[in-house]
């Protein structure tokens, strides 16, 4: 059976507001699947608890992390997003494989498991690849401001920082690789959610 | 650092007397560390119990299955194993890579994930390769049989002992490439104990 529904990953650089547009998408299309990585299945949220919560999680190392978030994507893809799609249903996912490569590969600073990583990808992912990755674009400094303002962190030290523009630049590595669209976070929200929206939209009257 | 410990696999084919073996062994050997896998840490522990207790394990396919056993062994090599081994302990594994193959690619019929198989047991194993598996052989039929005079399964399936074949030509076929020894575990209990026993003494004393 053909692949029918179209596959939309989206990704967003930290403070790009990626809960506000995923909590607009689903009000705007409420006949689509929402998910999210890692997670998205019983198993794989079971996983999901056990890599966020677990209090030997931090001590797990780089390629520890990737073998769990892959397996959980496995799990994900065979038993939510392939069956979606195939029923002809649109598919939205909270991260996909960009946020892998942005924070386990580029975060973490394993670019020896580049290569690896790719082999994973071809396994696991097989030709199950989103049709586009939409990408809320912020410049890592404006990112960290809004979360200040917010009152979510009361300090990012240079460490902090640091890790946070490898991320950003791992996102734009890996996105130029696959296809995606990027859009201005910086504009305001009404904009933002908009021009979402309208991406969305284009994407699945294809 | 240099390695300084002895590194064992014990592995078995199914009724062999791995766990009698294993007891003798710890009583024998107080000093050395005692392991198993998938497990051996606490955070391979809690992916241990995820694999083998979690009520969705059944569905995970064998991709995913084999992703969450390297995670657990690879945490379980970098917290026990490894410096267990530099700190000059003896280490002896409740089952390794070898049952990785026999189970996840044999059992499951998997041969199409050979040459991930090895691309995952190079990036996770590394050089901390056994220096040497022990493999309690008995054939299969033996086996069954002996399960059954335990009263532990009251029948197996023609399906059943086609898997337990499998594993078992699995176990034949992977250790043909690595330093190994095997015990015939058709002997009586105190022979195969007493053999099991000498053969570790000879390796640690290399």
């Amino acid at each position: 059976m053909a692949k029918k529904g179209v596959f939309i990953a989206l990704e967003g650089s930290e403070g790009a507001g990626k809960t506000t547009v995923l909590s607009h998408l689903k009000e705007v299309f409420p006949s689509f699947v929402f998910t999210r990585e890692p997670g998205g299945t019983p198993y794989a949220e079971e996983l999901r608890a056990l890599m966020l919560d677990s209090e030997y999680a931090k001590d797990a190392d780089g390629l520890t992390q990737l073998l769990l978030m892959n397996a959980a994507r496995r799990d994900h893809l065979r038993h939510k997003v392939i069956p979606s799609l195939k029923e002809g249903k649109h598919v939205i996912t909270d991260r996909f494989v960009a946020s892998s490569w942005a924070y386990n590969i580029c975060g973490q600073e394993r670019k020896d498991l580049s290569s690896f990583f790719k082999e994973l990808y071809l396994q696991v992912v097989e030709e199950w690849e989103p049709d586009i990755y939409i990408f809320l674009d912020l410049p890592v400094e404006i990112g960290i401001k809004r979360r200040q303002g917010a009152g979510e962190e009361n300090h990012f030290d240079t460490r902090k920082i640091d890790f946070h523009k490898r991320v950003y630049d791992g996102y734009k590595e890996f996105l130029s690789g696959v296809p995606h669209i990027k859009v201005d976070a910086s504009q305001s929200k009404e904009k933002v959610l908009a021009d979402v929206e309208a991406l969305v939209r284009e994407e699945c009257s294809k």
